[in-house]
């Protein structure tokens, strides 16, 4: 191999971000600003940018900050997609990301970004679909067993309000009790002081709760 | 981004190949046949060669097969390291897999392999530590619920040297009629019929087992 160079592939990240609508998974796709498939719904995702990138993280920062508004949001690798076949354009390597927000972190960000249930996602460019396949099934894995699925969530949020966010991701109905022990076994919560929330269906004031990890260890088993 | 073309970093695979010997869970490592590192032992990889391999996992293959002679083993994708830092010549993005093999697959041949117990590799070129490091914490933290570590094992083997493996790979004696039951509950195994080795110890001769799954189902959650 010394000295010996081959035609480089193309390198791209892709990132699946994940936010939930009308209690429904969604993925967030931007319209393609240039052939191929220009016009077409498509993961965020661009080129990695070797004279300003340090690293494939900073790439997807750039990139979620340029193209979505958005900043500091909880985002992990997921796979890479590299193959001849994937891009028309080249051979092409994709290092995929999936990334989770609150759908208000959306508001006033990104007006262009259209949610699309991940069900129903329709057909994507290039294996797009394949990618959210990937990231779907990494969040659904892993779900049951760490806190991942609370990154759905606003920083503050009711007990029942975090337990539909685990039966969306995970497609399953959970009994309360169980739930709220399970919860509390895993010692993730705290509860936050002098804040309650008046609810319709409660007769007393709601406790309200946000995760007791810093951001950084967002995925510790459980 | 219409149109628009970036400098391509270099895209490489490397393979985190591990086996056991003396008990130890080893790396194998592969002298650099060129600069940077020259003569140096480092993770087996190489270049993408976009004008052969049809995607990654073919680089992979043709890899193994001419640096290592291994053909049709286990091998798994682990993450993507790419930075404009981890390699001197470029901006760099290795894919890097892990494989798992039997240390009697390694008999014929490479005779150039060096095999290293992972928790004393030495310094290794490029972030080549990391990477190993990635490898062994996916074996041990996924080792517990799945068979990977049987991976290391010959196609057939006993109820003890399967235990033994369990042990090595997580670094924790398991009480022998627990993990048999836990084994068994899990329905991973089938006798050889027909097949029994008499060994030093028992009275009898042994039971013989192998794995009951496909290879292509080789990592079952379990």
């Amino acid at each position: 191999m010394a000295g010996a160079e081959f035609a480089r592939p193309i390198v791209t990240v892709d990132i699946v971000l994940l936010t939930l609508q009308e209690g429904k998974l969604c993925v967030a796709l931007l319209p393609r600003p240039g052939e191929p498939f220009a016009g077409i719904p498509a993961l965020i995702g661009g080129y990695v940018h070797t004279d300003e990138d340090a690293d494939a993280e900073a790439a997807v920062q750039r990139i979620l900050s340029s193209k979505a508004g958005l900043e500091g949001i909880f985002f992990e690798q997921l796979r890479t997609f590299a193959s001849a076949r994937r891009d028309p354009r080249d051979w092409s390597v994709s290092i995929a990301y999936f990334a989770l927000v609150p759908r208000g972190a959306l508001e006033d960000s990104a007006s262009t970004l259209e949610l699309r249930p991940v069900e129903a996602a329709g057909k994507l460019p290039f294996d797009h679909n394949e990618i959210v396949d990937a990231a779907v099934e990494r969040l659904r894995g892993k779900g049951a067993y760490s806190t991942l699925p609370a990154r759905l969530l606003p920083a503050v949020f009711t007990m029942s309000e975090l337990q539909a966010i685990y039966e969306t991701v995970m497609g399953e109905r959970l009994d309360p009790s169980a739930f709220r022990r399970k919860i509390n076994d895993l010692d993730l919560l705290e509860v936050v002081e002098g804040e309650k929330r008046q609810t319709e269906r409660a007769r007393r004031p709601t406790t309200l709760y946000r995760l007791k990890m810093p951001v950084a260890v967002f995925d510790r088993k459980i």
